[in-house]
């Protein structure tokens, strides 16, 4: 019994190790369908564990037609549908294919991802870019002509600008502008605008070198998307976070999560000693400020993987370091610092880089541990938009992980361990 | 009795609604002594209520010899300190010539000026630009070959790409940088990370037109130097500060402070109803965090105006907006919140624009009344950098402006009102 806490003790500081020992940087934009094995024509990934196509019901289901429909696999929503029936589409799971789904997270074959190769441990992970700040986007179950040229313009004006850009650089190291951004009132998951402007600080010498040789039109159109934005920066803390986390993966003995994510379904984790098994649950509790004209009953899920930036001691484990996101998330300041705090408990350790300067300089919590979950009953919290049950995003919210994924994932442990 | 005293709270709610409805907007950058009415090519500008050249000793009068050095008034020391003598060079008060000095404040005639204008009002600010982050800086009474070559750097290098770019704009508004910067983590006098980011931001779109009509590397170099250094946009804040304190001068009746300065003899404040009067008391009181290497026996006084951003709910005032202050000027954050939430005690109101998210979006304390801190004896605190004894800046801290200034300010209040 000792032995085994012992093993477990030391694999989970192991897990901590490569958890704090990353190096995200990132260092390409592709095509996902040209960069990403196995990523064919007719894939099209979502968020969650992996489900069969007529599970994928609402929001979430809407969200994968739409993917068909804009990568013109089908020339209707009905020829769409027929074509996953029939499995000529092909749904996969992002985190299957080193991805992390921006809420009900779609990717398809031409869409540009960012790579982010962690130069520790040498893997990689990509992330898909954000739509624009309107509520009614893709990702949120919504497809039409707007959708459609929104996505576009993303693709074939403001990321091939930051595609050239980047080929000026050696690559643009993350874990700087993260650290820089928690002194700077965000918490890397549901805010973001800190970092924004740190990564553009980055840019601008290559943005100016490729303004002076190509003109400078192009390059303020994808300056001024980039840095409106508030949320473009979210997909390369979740890049990160995704190449950080990974990296903890497969260390035997670990009972450190290594992913959350909800589909449509339900909420699951993956559990650093227990392979690429998810241990999934109902849905999380949520505590949300809605967009005005909207209402709680309309809140529903659609899959979400952005919480992989918790995993590694982001989001809602530095809530403390954003007081600013009250106004998007509601809540109080006083109720983000206990609820951060109360996180100390079922963490492996404080993050020697992500630190929170409201709490004195002490690193956020990092590493969920779930036994720690079992013995504490603290439950991990999230920073997480909210999608509406018509489409489209409707506000944002706190939610907590449920418990009884922790109790599967422990069960499950105790099987292979003892 | 109470005839004045009503009269006392409509005054000064003029004054509040002065400093609270300001814009300042950096419209031009220009030489000191062409822009500035009365300043002549023999003019050095130094920090403080005027003063006889014979009294500035240590460190500003070091500091006002380099500046005639600088602006070659003198082929040496010797020189320079007979011409001093003779009054063919003359040493006037920033605050005289619609500027504020960083430190011992040092303008000459060739030194490039952010203009900013207060377009609810229409009067005109300037401040002089930050020299960079090398400790050893002629502000801190230090002139040499590396201090001259720097300033020369800041002029001919820097300083003309803004130049250059701000003509392709309307002007920058700064009120709406100053904001956000709040929601950032910057209390906009010892720190403006997030600030400099925001105005780099606005200036994106001209830089890259500029370069893409004459090469990117001086823009390049001057974006290096704009955003590297920390504090380039504190000159911006101070004269935003100036512009917006300006307008609350001249209002019958009001006990609003509109000005707060040091010079190496002791520190002064001004007051809405007084005139240009300055009321003067000893050095402030310091909490210091020195450099490495550094006594608390080697602080000086060299003079100082930033704390004009004080004067209108920034800085101290907003120091609970800042937590990553502490690694600069040590204290803890608690400390910072709880200085912060005393200083509502001795104004006159809460500013509208200027919120700190860490108090759940409360306006800064705003428009200091000078019988508020006699009645509360709660003393406005400010955020300085420290000079050392052997000249340069040897820290940073947090400053209580001493009672003796508003105990006479009250007095001659008295005097003048009954």
């Amino acid at each position: 019994m000792q032995y085994a806490a012992d093993r477990r003790a030391e694999a989970n500081r192991l897990a901590f190790e490569r958890l704090t020992k990353a190096d995200p940087v990132l260092v390409d934009v592709r095509p996902a369908g040209e960069f990403i094995p196995g990523f064919t024509r007719e894939t099209i990934l979502t968020s969650g564990p992996p489900m069969d196509w007529p599970d994928y019901v609402g929001g979430q289901r809407e969200a994968i037609i739409g993917g068909a429909l804009f990568e013109n696999l089908a020339k209707d929503r009905d020829e769409a549908i027929s074509k996953l029936d029939a499995g000529e589409i092909k749904v996969g799971p992002c985190h299957d294919f080193g991805c992390v789904g921006s809420l009900a997270g779609i990717y398809t074959a031409s869409m540009p991802v960012f790579v982010v190769e962690n130069r520790t441990f040498g893997n990689i992970a990509c992330c898909n870019i954000y739509e624009g700040s309107n509520p009614r986007r893709l990702n949120y179950g919504v497809y039409d002509e707007g959708v459609r040229e929104r996505l576009l313009i993303v693709q074939n004006e403001i990321i091939p600008v930051v595609a050239e850009t980047l080929r000026h650089t050696d690559g643009i190291p993350l874990k700087p502008i993260i650290k820089r951004a928690l002194n700077m009132g965000d918490e890397l998951h549901s805010r973001n605008t800190a970092a924004a402007l740190l990564f553009l600080r980055e840019l601008v010498p290559s943005l100016l070198a490729v303004a002076s040789s190509s003109g400078s039109d192009r390059v303020t159109r994808a300056v001024k998307e980039m840095s409106d934005d508030h949320y473009f920066f979210l997909r390369l803390s979740m890049a990160a976070a995704k190449a950080t986390a990974d990296a903890a993966r497969g260390i035997d003995g670990a009972s450190v999560v290594t992913a959350m994510a909800f589909n449509c379904r339900g909420f699951a984790i993956r559990v650093g000693g227990l392979g690429d098994a998810w241990f999934k649950g109902p849905h999380a509790s949520v505590e949300a400020k809605l967009f005005e004209g909207h209402t709680e009953d309309e809140i529903t899920w659609m899959g979400g993987e952005s919480i992989i930036t918790e995993t590694i001691g982001l989001g809602g484990f530095a809530q403390a370091a954003a007081p600013a996101l009250q106004t998007y998330q509601g809540g109080s300041y006083e109720a983000m610092v206990s609820r951060n705090q109360e996180l100390y408990q079922i963490t492996v350790g404080e993050n020697p880089d992500y630190l929170i300067p409201a709490l004195g300089y002490r690193g956020t919590p990092t590493g969920i541990d779930i036994f720690k979950v079992l013995e504490s009953r603290v439950l991990p919290v999230m920073d997480v938009g909210i999608a509406g049950r018509n489409g489209g995003q409707i506000g944002a919210g706190v939610v907590r992980a449920p418990l009884t994924c922790f109790e599967r994932a422990a069960e499950a442990y105790r099987l292979q361990y003892g």
